[in-house]
């Protein structure tokens, strides 16, 4: 990925999608100095600047220079089509890796201290001491290191939680981790049988497709599993098994592999398991002008932005 | 309050409660290296040990040298009478402060990112976004700077929520403590007017009884209110009226003014509440033996234990 020159940059449109609010608009034409405009219907024939959901396919062409997601995630974004030779693409992150750290904390501690216990006891007045666990002390394995990973581990790792992340290549122990082991190791079937917690951050790739298959599961000794990843990472039906077997002895899922999940969905009917529709790392429209913002500047200084997705990897 | 003397603790009796759990009293007895007795129906004629919950009649004699409470709280075990002259009151906190911090930390979270409707949804099979709010750079008054105060702002600290507290009397500020500020003061009331949270952890005497008044919930904006220190520190009247107006947001009560309350008890039918039955603060049994030991130690180097009370303060 080489950065944009500021050149083609300065005479280039910017067109929006549908799904861009106007505040965003707002934030946009601001940080440009320059109208947006909506989406044309066929292909504009001159360099553009977009910023939205998803590429429409009038829109695939040369002159697309700089594509901005308004989401952190590009897996749908780069499987829909072979992506634009020389476009660059950048993303949202925002406060992410802080939201679904805070998401993935409050999950844990509302199993330990009963929260959904508690409130059901409420709503029949009763009252009865229900006992509690600590989460200081207990193991969290935590798959992918990246910066949402590393923010999950931070925040835990504050509250005393031990910390083991799984890689897929070797790297050091990024900030959050106490220890980092590789995906597929020994080491990794050893951490996953002491865990108390394990929170997969991976994104979707063909190398993750699946990643927890039913071995993964069977070295878990009755982990609390939480995906705050992609749903696809997951084969629901080793799920399923190791719910029945208790080798997870809870889940909590953000995301599926079908999204969003249908009344008749079978993961519904999951025992023990609370799905949270895709909510954890919810991007605010702040958060699209903010790193808006900041890949602009990174362009302005001939520097590739530190939000730019390797469209060949995947993110 | 002078430490015990080595010598009468060595030929006291060592008496337990009907409550005390048998792995207890096994502990109890390796530490003493004698056996415990059951609590007779008469005083005894020589000095005893007692450890319990409740301080029978027939045991408030010139004979009870130490009584160790399984509990933290000894406000109902001071209110009984007239503490027996020259006996030693100690107490079970155990992992008390971290385990309060704990729930208070999971209830703020739980709030923030809507776990108890993610739960209503996913009981419904319904897939629908929910927002949240992350607790980073809220502000949170914690009152009462204590043990179980700090160990409360010491882990929201953790968590980057501004932690205030506030304390009857002029102090340093404890670990944990962005700033302690005076109770009554107005310093107090421009915090209160700010705070996402207010958490109390007082414990009842008589300068905290109804300490919660007309005048300090009016002063809130909109806050959280968690009590887990003492329900009759809180004017129950009060805070009904201030979730009416909105000024206490929502409420997370441990602990009532009358314990346990019974289906009929006003408190069920507060709005945005939710009642935990004295569950917070649990004490495991091994927390009772291990706080024990540490008092028996301390008796025979000749301290005064961090652990005893002054029963004319009442904690």
């Amino acid at each position: 990925m080489s950065p944009l020159h500021p050149g083609p940059l300065a005479r280039a449109r910017l067109l929006t999608s549908p799904s861009v609010a106007p505040d965003v608009i707002h934030g946009l034409e601001r940080i440009t100095g320059r109208p947006a405009d909506p989406a044309p219907a066929t292909a504009p024939d001159a360099p553009f600047v977009y910023v939205g959901d998803v590429l429409p396919e009038a829109l695939r062409t040369p002159d697309l220079l700089w594509f901005h997601s308004v989401s952190a995630g590009t897996d749908a974004l780069l499987a829909a089509g072979p992506w634009p030779e020389g476009a660059l693409l950048t993303r949202t992150v925002g406060r992410m890796g802080e939201r679904i750290a805070q998401y993935t904390l409050a999950w844990m501690l509302a199993e330990c201290q009963s929260v959904p216990e508690h409130t059901a006891q409420h709503s029949r007045s009763e009252w009865r001491r229900l006992p509690s666990e600590l989460i200081a002390g207990q193991t969290a394995v935590i798959h992918g290191t990246g910066r949402i990973g590393s923010a999950v581990a931070g925040l835990l790792r504050a509250c005393s939680v031990r910390t083991v992340g799984v890689s897929r290549t070797p790297r050091d122990v990024p900030a959050g981790f106490e220890r980092v082991v590789l995906a597929g190791s020994r080491e990794e079937t050893a951490e996953l049988a002491q865990a108390r917690w394990v929170v997969s951050t991976l994104p979707l790739t063909d190398a993750t497709e699946l990643f927890f298959d039913e071995a993964r599961f069977s070295a878990m000794r009755g982990a609390g599993f939480v995906n705050v990843g992609r749903g696809a990472t997951v084969d629901m039906a080793a799920l399923e098994a190791a719910l029945h077997s208790g080798a997870v002895r809870r889940a909590v899922l953000d995301v599926l592999p079908d999204e969003p999940a249908g009344p008749g969905d079978r993961a519904w009917r999951l025992p023990r398991t609370v799905i949270t529709s895709h909510s954890a790392g919810i991007t605010a429209d702040e958060d699209v002008v903010a790193d808006f913002a900041t890949c602009w500047e990174a362009f302005a200084e001939g520097r590739t932005p530190a939000l730019a997705v390797d469209t060949r990897r995947g993110y």
